[in-house]
């Protein structure tokens, strides 16, 4: 491979991962959106903010039939980050709120 | 709103969470396969695997322009987060070659 011809597959890559990112950012933005929805019903309601089971049936969600090739702890990991982020949002909201 | 009308509405929000939750590792395993076709193209022409201009672009794209309402600061976080995982994925791929 020329160092020209490295340059184009790796443009042509860089791109690709540039239009997955927004793809990702989009469904985590909406991923959001749900999350605040279902924060008011829990208020409205006054159910508990915080299901240990159901975010473990999220976990098994994303864990169960992982077709890879990023593996099942590494998955864990980012949904950790993930979900620790939509609590905090929600968090922040519920405080804003009560102010 | 009654009980039942909550738990359905809560049950129909936890469902597209589900769908959105696949969607986004269908997104991270295709990115993680592009990282290593980028991996791959380094390694035949010995460029060099960290490359800090080309992460603060990674970065630049996710965070322009970011429609909300998951804020830019938990969206850094959430990339740095994924970044960081496939930057492992490649890490071990290497170890493996090398033995």
């Amino acid at each position: 491979m020329t160092p020209e011809e490295a340059n184009e597959k790796l443009d042509a890559h860089r791109q690709r991962i540039d239009e997955l990112d927004r793809e990702i950012r989009a469904l985590l933005n909406e991923r959001t959106k749900v999350v605040e929805n279902i924060g008011k019903v829990k208020r409205e309601c006054s159910l508990p903010i915080y299901e240990p089971k159901r975010e473990e049936e999220v976990f098994r969600n994303i864990m169960d039939d992982n077709p890879g090739p990023l593996p099942a702890d590494a998955l864990k990991r980012v949904f950790e980050r993930i979900i620790d982020e939509m609590r905090t949002v929600q968090r922040d909201r519920m405080k804003r709120e009560q102010e």
